[in-house]
């Protein structure tokens, strides 16, 4: 049995890189998008959020409500993963004024419950005859998973089991719903399925197992019925669209990942926890071939999914286009989840390198670095005059937007980071699991209690002291780090390494110290990636690196990267919340004032100096460019 | 007064390579095409475009016709411009049986037409009360603009007046209907106006020049007409919108190239005509602004334009991505069209550069090499499992469909192989003009006959022969031409040189003999260019070369070519039509079997195989690109 690390107040505290990035979101983010659910940010947009649960509880009181249900139908989910944000922050820090923000909140949200555990604030405002008739793009599934989310980490963190109650009494009406009365159909949006699975996790409450693997085995068993259920509306479903939700067949049978990309690997993390917690082979098989099938075939260097914003969807393989690409903020943090939920069938530096890999970069770069902007999608690549300028370009934008109409991305990412305690450690019967590197201190159920001390990823030395008990540890070894050393109490020990993972023994009192390799390096595509081929990116750690024209003369464009070149690591720019800039041995490629030219280009030794990607854009609209031209 | 050279059956025949296209034309295309219409083709979209006509006739008469209209909305366009194909090509080679076909068939479009002049099978069979009451998208007037082509190019070849004084009396129903009438609005597909210049440069018809003008000036002048006409319709027209159709502002204030892209010159093509008539010097100016914009900023190097298929449009400077590439036919042959009128404005080896550009490369790549397979957008880089399989790359197809539903571009290329004398040649009162190289004989106005022998573009020398009369004659040096030399009689001569023409005195007996550089050379993108940064073409003459997975071991994605490496010109093969390949010096790049890596990736000589753009997908599913990785 796999225990992601459960987060309590005593269990978990941060510091260094993670640490502040978690003040971050407890002192910025959070009061910040507080303020826009309550309508108090200028010039952002009208969220409405907290007052749609206001009148949603008057109408079930039998009250008049104020107004009308304002906002996209799953503003209620913005709302939960604040929830969920908030609550995990407070492990970090107690802070009694936002516990009780929480609280009168969490009154609130009892309070537009229904009688018979029916909870959507726009249904029960807006469409109240309409409940479960447009489960393609209603989201009462969506928003119920979202605030059992919220439900399990208040509960967690505080021990108050107010809004879990209300989300069990939801749960039980779902599984009644659907369960027991048969309503046909299942999540447009998958979240549900993953959220049930918290909830079951949490307090082994069986029928959110039995509805979770409910909807899991129903999905895509009747192709038509969304097709039908979709009938007399706007557009007219067809097979095709069905893959945008992964409905097109049972989930067993599928074999690519395909669709809506955060739909998508939001159902794949559901299976993988369920596989993890009833050992169903089948259903592993399933999630094991979608996982190669994005991060062998449909995944950016960045860890970013979703080639297109046509439909925020997934595309072909080897179609990674970074000037046009989606990557979606939610789809990257998606992508963690699902690889977290993985580690829990098999221990695999694999999955955690992707874990990293989609975290340090895609998920957050969808912040600016002072907490107060976000990119919901995030190119590889930036022209001013063509990014969100040409038609084709609309959706990737040259400057972080203050808030988003659908505001998905940047609550989720507050949660993730949050939560990251979660994602870095585990335990089993006879292990504890070090997967990513952050400073701070961990307590594990099987009584090991372990400080980490790191700088990482700037600094490539980590120090583990176990505090209390003894046991067996796991730590990863990332998969672009040729150079490791571990030591234990100074002394380098031969431990048994499998899988990207070593293993050694531990107890109290002791040191290991992990030191990867600190070297930036060049990344090579596979040829088989059209948009790319020739191309060289620069990556130090699980950081990837960018080339900005505030660094370069104003124009990436021209630069090439030579082959072997001396990568040096530059000074820390306190500018970039302390980032570390890499100096690259580059030319400088004149090309004749034509469109094309039968002239060579001429070409000049220069440096070219890159930040790390998810610190890119906050310097004012700007060239940037991941891939970069090479000479060999 | 510039004449571009007119087409007679005595004045022009051509041999060689233009001669072969237009016997494929004439031999395959034309009929082929005719069967399409008549329905007599399986397995491709049903036309209905010639019954459409005789149903027309019916209800003109007042009987009922037998079937409703069928097909686009444009339909009648295809057939114009098939008959100005079928016109055109019995100039090289007289067909009585061709001819008596045509003669039917005017006599069906004759009887079509409305007593008052108004003629579209559209309106007639389907909308009668809807006349005029859709200028954005109802097509009356582009259809009756490609009927005046075809009524003019009849005209020109056989001196058969019927189809001409149809087209005339329906231009002077338009003229009393929008300048006499003063009925607003102006042509939502540009067309009319280019046609209206060629009817009255043959004619000399003033309402046709005065009907002209009009358009292009009330064009865009209440950018509000098209919003206000389209109300009620299924969409909303917006100001962004109204770049579709370039009718945002006047048309001497526009300052790029906007919009649906075969509008686009359409549109630039008259105004040019009308600048070269009329001395309009404002309307000139505005026309070198959108050249400029166009072909310094906008255009494809296989002279193709329209970057996104999304409205088949323009979108910004240098957004020239080639996966994505619309590149309609149409588009580049409208290119050639403008290109041409700009020459009548100015004699610049620049325009025909551009018009040879276009034609050579995208223009003849629209069909396949057996006349029967036709592509309606032309890509640069040809993936399977990418191209035309995800959701951006849909409009890019792997092979070229038979026919389609939208039928513009296979006629519309028809007519521009049988016409190619128009474009090749041209003269004013003091001088004959060689623009573009064909073989053949040509007979001027001013009383010059030359016959042409070249196997260009596989040839490099072009021999004229001056069989009547004396006087001046210029001829182009393109731009891609290092080394040339020119010989009168055996002799070389100093001949004053301008602009890319070279000017030298005839005389009857006079043999000129041009001999262009035949060294196949590379070319090099600007840096602005974001999609193609670094990498490099191989040309050789007027011809873009691709790379084909065929002769390159079924993979061009990992192929680089040496900057500097040897061009090698290879044998001409005859499944090709006779095509010749090039050999280039290149490496085969070898990733590792994973997406990114940092292992550098081994590379080993070889020799890769490229072949003519044009000649491109002949030889099943493939991959194909232009643009190639360099290794400097």
């Amino acid at each position: 049995m796999y225990i992601q690390k459960q987060i309590s107040q005593k269990a978990y505290q941060s510091d260094g890189f993670i640490g502040n990035y978690r003040k971050l979101v407890r002192e910025t983010v959070i009061p910040y998008q507080y303020a826009v659910f309550n309508d108090q940010v200028e010039g952002v947009e009208k969220s409405h959020a907290i007052s749609n649960f206001i009148n949603a509880g008057k109408v079930v009181r039998g009250e008049q409500p104020d107004e009308e249900f304002y906002g996209e139908r799953f503003q209620d989910s913005d709302v939960a993963k604040w929830i969920e944000a908030a609550a995990y922050s407070l492990a970090d820090a107690p802070d009694k004024e936002l516990e009780g923000r929480l609280d009168s909140f969490i009154d609130l949200i009892a309070e537009a419950q229904d009688e018979n555990g029916y909870l959507d604030t726009y249904f029960t405002l807006a469409e109240p005859d309409k409940r479960w008739s447009n489960l393609w793009s209603g989201h009462e599934l969506y928003c119920a998973g979202h605030m059992m989310e919220a439900a399990c980490a208040y509960y967690e963190v505080t021990g108050k089991r107010k809004l879990l109650d209300v989300m069990l009494k939801n749960a039980e009406y779902l599984y009644n719903e659907f369960v027991i009365q048969r309503r046909e159909g299942w999540p447009g949006h998958p979240e549900v399925e993953l959220a049930l699975m918290k909830v079951y996790k949490l307090t082994g409450n069986e029928h959110c197992l039995r509805l979770a693997e409910y909807f899991i085995d129903v999905r895509g068993q009747d192709p038509e019925f969304f097709p039908k259920e979709q009938i007399g509306r706007n557009r007219v479903l067809t097979m095709e669209d069905l893959e945008y939700n992964q409905s097109v067949k049972p989930v067993r049978e599928q074999e690519t990942a395909v669709g809506h990309a955060v739909r998508a690997v939001y159902l794949y993390t559901a299976m993988a926890h369920i596989a993890a917690e009833t050992d169903d082979d089948s259903l592993l098989t399933a999630c094991k071939r979608l996982w190669e099938n994005i991060t062998k075939k449909r995944m950016y260097i960045t860890g970013g999914i979703g080639s297109t914003g046509i439909r925020e969807a997934f595309t072909v393989d080897y179609d990674l286009p970074g000037d046009t690409a989606y990557c979606e903020t939610c789809a990257s943090l998606g992508l963690m989840f699902f690889a977290s939920r993985m580690l829990e069938n098999e221990i695999n530096g694999e999955y955690a390198d992707v874990m990293e890999r989609a975290f340090y970069n895609t998920a957050l770069a969808g912040m600016q670095l002072d907490g107060k902007r976000f990119f919901y999608v995030n190119p590889l690549e930036c022209i001013p005059g063509i990014t969100g300028k040409a038609v084709t370009h609309k959706h990737d934008l040259t400057q972080r937007p203050g808030w988003y109409s659908c505001a998905c991305c940047p609550p989720n990412l507050a949660r993730t980071i949050s939560s990251f305690g979660k994602y870095a450690y585990g335990e089993n019967e006879t292990t504890v699991f070090c997967h990513l590197y952050a400073g701070g201190e961990v307590a594990f159920q099987n009584g090991i209690k372990l400080s980490c001390q790191t700088e990482y990823p700037y600094g490539f030395t980590v120090v583990y002291r176990v505090l209390e008990g003894s046991g067996k540890m796991a730590i990863r070894i990332p998969k672009w780090s040729k150079e490791n050393v571990i030591l234990r109490n100074g002394t380098q020990v031969a431990c048994e390494s499998e899988k990207g993972y070593v293993y050694l023994e531990i107890m109290a009192g002791d040191e290991v110290t992990l030191t990867l390799d600190d070297q930036p390096y060049f990344v090579y595509p596979s040829s088989r990636i059209p948009a790319i081929t020739g191309k060289v990116a620069v990556c130090r750690g699980p950081l990837v690196y960018c080339f900005e024209g505030v660094d370069n003369n104003g124009d990436v464009l021209s630069l090439a990267l030579k082959r072997g070149g001396r990568l040096s690591v530059a000074e820390t720019d306190v500018s970039l919340g302390n980032a570390v800039k890499i100096k690259a041995e580059a030319v400088r490629v004149s090309t004749a004032d034509e469109l094309y030219t039968a002239e060579p280009p001429k070409e000049e030794a220069c440096t070219a100096v890159a930040i790390p990607y998810y610190a890119w854009c906050n310097r004012g609209e700007n060239q940037m460019r991941v891939w970069m031209t090479e000479r060999v």
